[in-house]
């Protein structure tokens, strides 16, 4: 059975959850505790903290770290808590990988600074000093080229991270460019994780050996990624196709209701997690809106 | 074995073979007929005629006739003709639509015209007047907006498409989009053939359900990726997937060395079929770069 | 008064003028006299045949001849006569020089070959070949990336073509990047026409000394032009002001409510042009928002 | 003479200073003092402070409070000090603002948070939280939508922040988009400041009536562009593109030498102003380059 030999690794899907705000639009980081322990309940392996769904970059420093150290403080066992450090600042990126080494994280992560766009050397060099600063982590590169602009390539980003990250541990990887995901997983990926954060794609990611997802989705629906991937272990193509369609007929509809902000909202109307509204400049969607998404979602999930 | 369940059709090769020119720019029908043996010998089970390999938009209607009509006339049994008929002007695209009907083409198929980007409803209607124009040929929409800067989405053409066009065969999908891609695989592929149209992201594709594909390396490399194929179809992900990291290789050493120029003149040096020189705007490889590349990829093929 | 001494010669309008078609389609040619006797009558010194407003791209290789055929013939005197000829086939393009040649054109002009998107030095090549093909007319590069992707500058192609074009006449500059545009008037405007081709930015361009200007909407509005070139030149910069602001509320009106097709709809309307439907890719308005933008421009325009 | 009648107001030059650097990589605001004096005494009015000339985004808020702090604390008398406050995170950019108010700024600017793009209106209401924080002085948008991406158009987003912030004071426009910025003077230049920031163009909007300019290369070449408007001013549109042209040249051999860290060499190398290398991710140019720019600028000046 070729498939176990190649797949020996169970697959583990990473959410990356949303940034619990109170109505006030200040940080809430009591509602984290439920927020872990439901995540662990629904088969999600764990969390990507300030991230893009997480709205990171609209966080102040010390609102990151208040929220990372929470997180990791109630990471159920085996729970993995990466925390995302990007920052346009490289002191800011490297205080916050600090930070995270001293909460006892499972590793960082951090996305291109997008404002000056680096090329593959320059953009090695700042992943370096971040890395640096906190040694004793595993360093992932998270690309995102459509937040980011960066374009870089990851198979000429990863011999450049290779020669000057020790502790370098993959790439969380959110683009469609499956030419150059390949590439890494093929080459790579016996060494490094990589990532895969296109939920809608994530099949296609399955066929060419990704290790892990890490998505805003798994939040909503995971159990539709894991019936997908255990179909998948099994070699079982008809239902592990059914179920990615059902998930990108999950993610046009979020599309549609307005995006992440829509998901936000349906987290707590589906799910009962409440992390309140979206900081400006993401807009929060209205009520109407909100749950036509969640009742939308509701039946489409199972 | 459900792979053999949801596979059941053969996953067939189209190649988009080269423009035949001589020396002089002129068209050289005459190699067509050893250019056509060629292929149905290495297993490829037709050809894309006059697209984007074939130098199509540089050719005048009169020699896209020419071309067309040798390849028709020399195709061995059951190796299928389908021919790219796409062209700014209407009156063009339709008259090498009626002319491909009149020479016993298995199927037409027509790009987006790219000079003035029309959205989904206007496309719909422009392929709509393609499509009569050969009204017993099934009619494929051409996706590829690299080239076209034409972003209409699969999953919102193909509906259009389904009400105005009785003759649809489908879609060539020559995008990294797999999101749309399996979109459109899981809602039509029952009724209609969506052909995938990035070779190295073939295998991604064939784990949506992907029925067949075209492209300009299988031109050069088709073994590669029956290789790839069969071991897919037995479940053995492992060797697919080294088969599909060749490819991946072989194809980055083609846009290093030049693109599609590159490989026109490796048709010639590794398989002896010579296809001349390419036609501006497109330049021709000078000849150490077209060797170095024919050297480079005949140790990488196999 | 160095502004006299700056811009000795008169600064042209040349229009661009709508494909003359019928309500079936098909071109109808007879129009064009009056078309040019109007143009001629409101201070319009030439015409841009089969461009991008002319819809030269969608109209066949005959059909393009035909209407610059008529064009040439019922020129008032001195009205000049540029025929666009760009295409993405070669040949095609040629044919179209040489016919335009014969029939006593002022000029013609091309688009680069947008499908392939060719460098500086291919696309030299590729417009030294069309330019042969009419060696007694000067020879325009059409720049529009807009249209076309192709983003070579002009202070990089001009030089090129400068060694390898004896007839070269100039750039239609159709782009908004003005500090490409400047380089060209600044090194070249002595022996080169650079003309200006945003019409809502035609006050900056003179003020960098651009000789001319050619666009589509000097059809419609030409006396806004007229007056606004006409402050320029006295030093009056608050008149010119005004009347650029007029320019640009009218183009914002247009794209509003539809774009070219809303033009030429109102062409009709206002002016009693007559020039018919647009052609397949692009779409006809329908009547209401036709006479609705008809209406809005002909308060705005005086 | 309508010139005077037109351009009553002068037209002031706002530098967008270095970020000062100490070769470690802190901040050293010790040079400040003489560089605001520098830029004083050739005709500057005063400093854009931590804008993308001045690294704004790669420093600490920590940082770029210091280095406010000082530019107010030494700016001569008349010398217009506005602080960029621009930031992802919402926090951030009011700690700024109100830091700004504080030590005496004239004036706040904000660009576009760039990770989430946001659209007219939720940009209009970020503006509005960032514009609040510092409700006594003047409130800037800075429109680069090169750098962001976010791709706002001036005339849409104008009026609706004209509804939100009654200390609206104007926007910074860098881009070339000069139909934008002539819809936004024409229509409220009588009550905001739009202030144009593409050097390379600045002879073009002046023709449109900019009040004044803001920008990186007035560091290093102010003088250049002192003629230019001087000339323009008394109606010697001669002379005026002369001086354009030597600016595009100067700017062309800057892009060619490596862009913004060659001029932050150049004007120690040239001006005797050291503020240091740059920050990751953007790099320093080496010795040799940097002279080299040095080299090619001081002949070009003048």
């Amino acid at each position: 059975m070729p498939y176990e030999t190649s797949d020996i690794r169970r697959i583990r899907l990473i959410a990356a959850p949303f940034a619990p705000l109170a109505a006030d639009g200040s940080i809430r980081p009591d509602v984290i505790d439920r927020y872990a322990t439901w995540l662990h309940a629904h088969g999600v392996s764990g969390a990507f903290v300030n991230g893009t769904t997480g709205e990171g970059c609209s966080l102040s420093v010390a609102e990151r770290q208040c929220i990372a150290a929470r997180w990791a403080a109630c990471a159920p066992s085996g729970f993995r808590i990466i925390v995302h450090v990007g920052a346009l600042a490289l002191p800011d990126a490297q205080a916050l990988a600090t930070h995270a080494q001293s909460i006892g994280a499972a590793a960082i992560a951090a996305v291109a600074p997008s404002f000056y766009k680096p090329d593959a050397q320059a953009l090695a060099g700042w992943c370096s000093a971040v890395a640096q600063a906190a040694p004793s982590l595993p360093f992932y590169f998270y690309h995102m080229p459509a937040m980011t602009g960066v374009q870089v390539r990851m198979r000429e980003l990863v011999p450049l991270l290779l020669e000057r990250i020790p502790n370098l541990g993959g790439v969380k990887f959110t683009h469609e460019d499956l030419f150059d995901y390949g590439c890494c997983v093929s080459r790579w990926g016996d060494r490094l994780e990589f990532s895969y954060g296109r939920d809608e794609a994530l099949l296609p990611a399955l066929s060419l050996g990704a290790p892990s997802a890490t998505g805003s989705t798994f939040n909503l629906w995971p159990e539709v990624y894991l019936r997908m991937i255990s179909a998948f272990r099994q070699g079982d193509l008809v239902t592990a196709r059914a179920e990615q369609e059902r998930a990108r007929t999950l993610i046009d509809l979020a599309i549609t209701h307005g995006g992440m902000p829509a998901m936000k909202a349906a987290m707590r109307l589906v799910h009962g997690i409440d992390c309140g509204p979206c900081r400006s400049p993401l807009t929060t969607p209205d009520p109407a809106r909100a749950t036509a998404f969640a009742t939308a979602i509701t039946g489409a999930m199972s």
